[in-house]
């Protein structure tokens, strides 16, 4: 996977981009990333990147010219890739699970990264996808590219050390995890529940589900109304229904 | 305001920390962090941070120990203040513009950033708020981290340049902005809309109220069941369904 990156601040991804899983990825050469400055690419002698809204408004937003240009020289570099083009913007979609899950079958993302007061309109045109991250403000788009990398590399194939861990997760399968446990079997007066340590396989797995319900409907009970329960996983929410 | 972030990698925040918003707002003195690495609390002499799952499972658990001393270390050095611990976690509850409005007011912050494939359970009796940023997984909890600070230090008062920014602001007044432009009034023939180049301020006003009501509609209708319109706004909402 190819990904360029347009922003004012690229030293920001310098410790993002090395460290953890998506440091890995570039080492094991299964993701090339390409953090660009677009104040390279304004066609004005000071190099401004932003001006006054028309028609009056606090803060400053970015000019069209420096996004165009810079864009264009990723299309220039990268004549044969399929783009998904991507803004950051608090009144884009919110990004979810199945959101990293499609961009993670792309060939080449880009991402362009606001800062200041907000984006000339125009910036739009050029863009495929609209994405935020969640129902909050950010100074930037910086650390919202940073997540949604982080969460898409992490599904390309091999990134992850054992296949299985994507899977499991929390939000993958629809319901969240289960309480976990390593050792030591008692830490400050905190044991591990019995079950966990009876080294019977059929009653340990039926704890885990059963409790991994349980604690979707403690904290997200809006998660239960998309995901499809077995059979088992429906007896189970009955029964800690009626222990309530 | 003080910050601690306990993490396995501290490098991961050098960027992040130095750029932007929140090296302003550190070099300003309105901002302490401190970010530590938690392997060095370990009390075993491989400096292990991570065991298997009790019962089985995919994927390695952070064993409490690391984290009870870190956590230890923090409040030892800091005994007089008010602390938020913070847990980054999928279950948590959902992060939003308004814990971003509470965690503003605290005094002392302190993040456990996760990695690998969960927490010992007994890790979230040490904290007061598990956040999760979405509906999406990560591969550790340091973007977590560093995007809540981001979302909560920039409304710290004297922080952002204009006072004003943080308040206009889409998902801070409810609705998404309007559409905003900057010059030229053309740019590679998209021009800007008369009405903001009109000169007439009345009706600049009502153009933005009104586009701000259209975006919501057309792309966060939900956002719409929350907030309360003024009765301009009402009638705006009115015109735009009768519009389409």
């Amino acid at each position: 996977m190819k990904i360029d990156v347009l922003t004012l601040f690229p030293r920001m991804f310098q410790g993002p981009l090395t460290e953890s899983i998506i440091g890995k990825a570039i080492e094991k050469d299964l993701l090339q990333v390409n953090v660009m400055n677009f104040r390279d690419y304004t066609d004005n002698k000071h190099q401004n990147v932003d001006d006054y809204p028309y028609g009056g408004g606090a803060g400053m937003l970015l000019k069209a010219q420096p996004i165009f240009a810079a864009l264009d020289a990723v299309k220039e570099k990268n004549p044969d890739t399929k783009k998904r083009v991507i803004l950051l913007d608090p009144a884009g979609i919110p990004f979810t699970q199945s959101v990293a899950e499609e961009l993670a079958d792309e060939e080449h993302l880009v991402f362009i990264c606001g800062h200041y007061e907000g984006y000339d309109e125009r910036i739009r045109t050029l863009v495929t996808d609209e994405i935020s991250l969640g129902d909050y403000v950010l100074t930037g788009g910086e650390l919202g590219a940073m997540v949604i990398i982080d969460a898409t590399v992490r599904l390309l194939p091999e990134v992850l050390g054992n296949d299985q861990s994507a899977k499991t997760d929390s939000h993958s399968t629809g319901l969240l995890e289960q309480p976990q446990y390593t050792r030591p079997a008692e830490f400050r007066g905190m044991k591990v529940p019995d079950v966990l340590i009876s080294g019977n396989h059929k009653k340990i797995k039926e704890w885990q589900d059963k409790e991994s319900i349980r604690r979707t409907i403690e904290r997200r009970p809006d998660m239960l109304e998309t995901v499809k329960l077995s059979e088992e996983q429906q007896r189970y929410l009955k029964e800690i229904k009626q222990e309530n």
